[in-house]
């Protein structure tokens, strides 16, 4: 099969390229473009905190990505610790892969055990009015951990950096973007006794010890390391390059005062999509140099585009998207139009060869949502072997998103302003495991 | 006279000409050190938010000054206009030239007499325990500007960019330090029915909208521009190359909701020393991008270290500087082994030439404090005839500086925790002049 690059993607990523060898080799570099057509060939992916290509519609290899960015694969031995220590049946997003990858979960683990818990950290960049699919997975994730640890969890809500990023938002409409993805968030039935979400842009002005905090993580890195890691180049506004830190101070628990008290020593686990990592590898490198625990980090894949892994879901390109907003028709008309088949040409051909999962974009939403195994076993001999057709997957798919958006549009309703204004206060969180740090 | 320059400063001044000369060629350059000592021969004034040298013990060259910032000339006509708008006779360090420039002066005069009121905004790096003399200066011409126009007050303690300049202090030690200095401040006399004074460390987190105009600063600020103007360089931390944004802040009268309210065409008039120019020029630039007036400026000259003109007065060099917290003794013994002299060599060439007031710098310091025209006027005939000796002026001044530096202390010693914490909590302020905007 030939694949279609768009001039704009290749452009975008030959920039990037650019930018980055520019960055590691601290020189101008160039990229001879008139490459005949032969760049898909040669192509490797690209995963930065603007792109992410895959090689081909396979999507990312991410055993690649864990040599590249040289964090750990999560393994089977994981999965048992974490059923062992909770009580409870490992995750389906945790058995199916799609959190793969960790830093230091094994010493936050241990602490766990020897009766230091540690609260959760994760966040979100408003840059569209409505969430979509794939926005929801580390939220069903980090809820999923928050219960079974039974622990706090802070979201924030990077308002700011979304007004730095894009040209034409004002800051007021990346503010009510986050509101309004707020609400979606809650939604999804995050509990106000132990979970706080704040925006930025209300919190950093509110909140003496977040900006303290903020300061001593700028003070520890150079436009240099803000280059390398990022990309970041000379034109950019000294708010984006200054942002890495405000997006590193909820890792520590002194940025939340009303919440922790004035302890220094509550560990933080984060659950993030992989392309966060660059974040809190910085953020990790300054925790000791400012007297607080490294973050520990659990990663999840990339949730798809409709028109094939080879991207992730975007929320500016609608058609690769599923949103929260969607009506039932929406939805079957979308995947029905756009999702990516790994099904053959024809009927005949397919019950001879069956579909190809390791392309097939419903088989791969159908494994984010699909809670229950058996089924998900039964769905991909019956699509592997012929039996079940392409336009039946699909069909499988809609029945399920079709509800599931359905009903959280119907408790998105429910989140009130009395609601947002809950969690959004900044209080004590119910954290029963929390001792009192040991005195000297 | 031969003028010796030490090692270290001829050093620290090539490097900050290859930062500026990279910074604006936008390439390396190199400068050719080995200069058989023709340095001094080549070599004129630097002035940047680092570093003043100027070419000789005269001091520096403000004419110069003004037309390589691109600023305008106070003259007469200013004074005059000054002196009618407030019915007062206009500051003798107005008469005396230590205000020497600014900016769009007259836009803020018209818009005065047309009823339209402007507030002060000046500052202060909070980088050691005590001020000294040369810090006062801004400051009392600020209070004469306050007191004349009858106008409120925000003065900046920007302990936050204290903490990312020097590498060895502590947040909790610039702040502290701030509020040291903020008590010698309030001992001038200001007064708190509309003065607010805030330290960056605490207001930052304790106001969005000043937090708002921060971020809205740095989007239209790029890196390019901050190592332009300041001579950032790469290795330079983020906060560093962030802070100009919350320095151009405060020009902004809505970051000031508690003083202001929801207004954002309050003027600003800032006095500060011209190195300050280049914070302003930015902020100049944002202003009108972000909706605001461009704030206007007066700026002072410098206040000359003790062993002359080349250089100013620095806290962190304590022989070249006279604190607030000196005692008579210290003064007379600074003043004595010190300062440096215009006189002659022997009483005989003294009485047969008179004393070199362009280098004097007990003349100098006595130009800032005395403020009778016809005493002045006395001691410059009296010195420049060889009448007065260089002893007889250094008394002239220690008789001065001893009662002045006495009585801050007295005045001090009132500044409760009581009276700081009314200066610096946000409020509303009397602003007398001020009209409700035209309704459209």
């Amino acid at each position: 099969m030939h694949t279609v690059y768009s001039r704009k993607l290749v452009k975008s990523l030959l920039d990037r390229l650019v930018i980055r060898l520019s960055a590691r080799r601290n020189m101008a570099a160039t990229i001879d473009d008139g490459s005949n057509g032969n760049l898909e060939e040669n192509f490797e992916q690209v995963v930065t905190m603007e792109t992410v290509v895959a090689a081909d519609n396979k999507g990312i290899d991410y055993n690649k990505l864990i040599r590249d960015f040289g964090c750990s694969a999560l393994n089977e031995s994981h999965l048992e610790r974490i059923e062992r220590i909770t009580g409870k049946p490992p995750h389906h997003l945790l058995k199916r892969g799609v959190f793969f990858s960790h830093r230091d979960l094994d010493a936050m683990l241990d602490m766990y055990e020897k009766g230091q818990p540690f609260y959760l950290y994760t966040g979100r960049g408003p840059s569209s009015e409505s969430m979509h699919l794939g926005h929801l997975i580390p939220f069903i994730f980090t809820k999923y951990l928050q219960e079974a640890f039974n622990v706090p969890l802070v979201i924030q809500m990077t308002d700011d950096e979304k007004f730095f990023l894009k040209k034409h938002l004002t800051s007021e409409e990346t503010h009510r973007l986050g509101y309004e993805n707020v609400k979606d968030i809650i939604a999804l039935g995050f509990d106000p006794k132990n979970t706080f979400i704040f925006s930025d842009i209300d919190y950093i002005g509110n909140s003496p010890s977040f900006y303290q905090n903020i300061i001593k993580i700028q003070k520890c890195i150079t436009f240099n390391q803000v280059r390398a890691t990022f990309g970041f180049v000379e034109t950019d506004s000294i708010g984006k390059i200054a942002f890495p830190a405000v997006q590193a101070a909820p890792a520590f628990c002194s940025s939340f005062p009303e919440t922790f008290g004035s302890r220094k020593d509550v560990p933080c686990l984060i659950p993030c999509a992989i392309d966060q990592d660059p974040y809190f590898r910085l953020t990790r490198d300054v925790a000791p140099r400012i007297g607080f625990h490294k973050p520990s980090l659990i990663f999840s894949t990339f949730f798809p585009a409709l028109q094939g892994a080879k991207t992730k879901m975007s929320a500016s390109d609608p058609n690769s998207s599923i949103f929260l907003t969607d009506t039932p028709n929406q939805i079957k008309k979308k995947i029905n139009k756009y999702a990516f088949s790994g099904g053959k040409v024809t009927v005949e051909e397919h019950r001879e060869l069956g579909g190809d999962i390791e392309v097939d974009i419903p088989y791969k939403y159908l494994t984010f949502f699909v809670e229950d195994d058996a089924k998900m076993e039964q769905i991909k001999q019956d699509y592997c072997s012929g039996k079940m057709l392409s336009g039946e997957i699909k069909k499988e798919l809609i029945q399920i998103l079709q509800p599931l958006v359905a009903a959280h549009q119907e408790r998105r309703k429910l989140v009130t302003d009395e609601v947002l204004a809950e969690f959004m206060k900044p209080r004590k969180l119910e954290f029963p495991g929390l001792k009192e740090p040991k005195k000297k």
